[in-house]
């Protein structure tokens, strides 16, 4: 089953209007996530959105927030998110430090006082339509054991990291430091099906496949090389934390509740680079139009799936789903009737 | 075996006046490689001297080049190393970016036209020793291959992170983009020993473990997850190719030769940000300091290897090193004798 991001959107808004929810963050909202899912990032798309609904009813984020950039100097902001919607801060920050970084080369900003701001490439891709490299950070709440722990510390902490490569397409990276998200945990309990190795452990802290057992999930890299992707989420945790005077995740509340009305008070953390910092943009669409062609070159190891630069799936994706709509699957099918009958909503899929 | 700093650095010295190499860049030289391998950076520290030293007398590196800085705007510089030495202009480059950060919040800087500049997180120190967050990347000729290929396209392409955690530590990260370096393929010929699964590929595009078939290195993350190394490593080679007015790495020539006599220039990408740009410096490290203490309160999975913060390990044998020595073995014996030989100086081990 699919649908199309018009009926998506106009669905959604008609339920953020019923939650009270301004004009202007209910459009930014429907945004990043419709963007996450046309681009195939179905983890952090729609499917969430039941998911905001719940802590915007419940209080853990505000439905009208007073969000502002508090401070703002040289090549520094900092934008106040007042426990509203992750999405809204996190795109307006991204407009504010690319406009900061044309001025002066590279700029960065960070959001305090955020709540789950969906996928991290939406803000590293908003910076990278404004003409520069993107990078975006955030933390979670515990899901990912420590190297060689036993227990989840560290979040999913993702890296981001978008750059134009010519006026429409984009070289874009997104991928948390976990081998998994743990929602790949829950599916492969509900269908009975087992992990891959070396991506979850259990109680004792050994690697396990079976998803009943799992209890945190394994930093990207596995058994021998899980100290990287414990390394750079390390990263992510500083720049998220303390760096900007924010909590680090592991003392942020559970994501999943069951406290759904306190604000979780995360941080987010943008860097913007004005392509024309360092060299002339002529020279640097030069240089990554060389850089692509290069590598599209390279055989790949099955004629089938030629080699792909970073955000090609996705932009394959994108027009993919752009004709023909975004999957939906069972579950996200009756989260969706659910939630019409819920706010009385004439809604049929 | 195991030599003291003190003497490397002596005989080093030696080696680079003979070499006509200018004292302050000596210095630098010596500074980045010890200091590698004091950490336990082995593959970057002084193992590489010898490589320096055929790149100096065949003219790849310059002996007495003109470095200068460029560009200097707000928060951007660009560093020329006129085809120096990579240490000493990322050191030079290291100390002006992190005064940047202090004006300016964050800044960055380009290091151009230069030569492998060893391990990187010699530089995020460097800078993190000026109370900043410091960032460093370089790219490197090809080793590893694009996810789904069967030939060597990025280079090990590290990422590096540091930050103080007080006074005198830091939390410290740096690692390759691939799960191992090419010179783990070239020792496990030596020695007869299989490669570990998923880190290299022969020429098929097949992981395989035998050294002898390994034509190219895998990026991090292996068979499943690879697609996160790889895009790592692109957004690497983009910061230190296209978007400072560089090659990629790809088309670089080959670190190992045969041509010594041609300057490489190879693109290097630092970033800093001042510890107060968004906090205080008090909360700042109020922050940190509760995130260590968290994360070493974890229980590990075997008693015996506490929970280490990334940088706790190096620090342990930075302290280890400096009372015993750091180890030598045969080959880098054999390597120091040659050169003592060569440039007759009175040296033993």
């Amino acid at each position: 089953m699919k649908i199309f991001s018009t009926k998506v959107k106009k669905f959604f808004d008609k339920i953020l209007i019923e939650l009270k929810i301004p004009k202007n963050h209910r459009d930014l909202l429907i945004k990043s996530l419709i963007d996450s899912s046309i681009r195939g990032v179905d983890s952090h798309g729609i499917r969430l959105f039941s998911h905001y609904v719940k802590c915007i009813e419940n209080g853990r984020i505000k439905a009208k927030p007073q969000m502002k950039l508090i401070k703002k100097n040289k090549g520094i902001a900092v934008y106040d998110a007042d426990d509203g919607l992750g999405h809204v801060a996190a795109l307006k920050a991204s407009n504010i430090v690319s406009k900061m970084a044309k001025k002066n080369g590279i700029a960065s900003i960070a959001i305090i006082n955020s709540s789950h701001y969906g996928a991290a490439g939406v803000y590293s891709h908003e910076i990278a339509k404004d003409q520069c490299v993107g990078f975006s950070f955030t933390h979670t709440d515990a899901f990912a054991m420590p190297y060689n722990g036993k227990g989840a510390f560290h979040g999913t902490n993702p890296y981001s990291f978008t750059t134009p490569i010519n006026n429409k397409d984009y070289l874009h990276v997104d991928f948390s430091s976990t081998s998994i998200a743990w929602n790949k945990v829950m599916r492969a309990r509900s269908n009975s099906t087992k992990l891959s190795s070396e991506v979850a452990i259990d109680s004792k802290g050994n690697y396990t496949t079976d998803p009943y057992e799992a209890i945190a999930l394994a930093p990207m890299g596995g058994k021998e090389y899980g100290h990287k992707g414990f390394g750079l989420s390390s990263s992510v945790e500083i720049m998220c934390g303390p760096l900007i005077g924010m909590a680090h995740g592991y003392r942020l509340l559970s994501m999943i509740g069951p406290d759904f009305s306190t604000p979780r008070k995360l941080g987010h953390f943008l860097i913007a680079i004005s392509l024309d910092s360092f060299t002339t943009k002529k020279k640097y669409f030069n240089g990554i139009k060389q850089y692509i062609k290069d590598l599209k070159k390279q055989k790949s190891k099955n004629i089938r799936n030629p080699i792909l630069y970073p955000g090609e799936l996705e932009k394959i994706t994108s027009k993919h789903r752009l004709k023909y709509g975004i999957p939906i699957d069972k579950e996200l099918k009756t989260d969706f009737l659910y939630l019409a009958k819920k706010f009385k909503i004439n809604f049929n899929l």
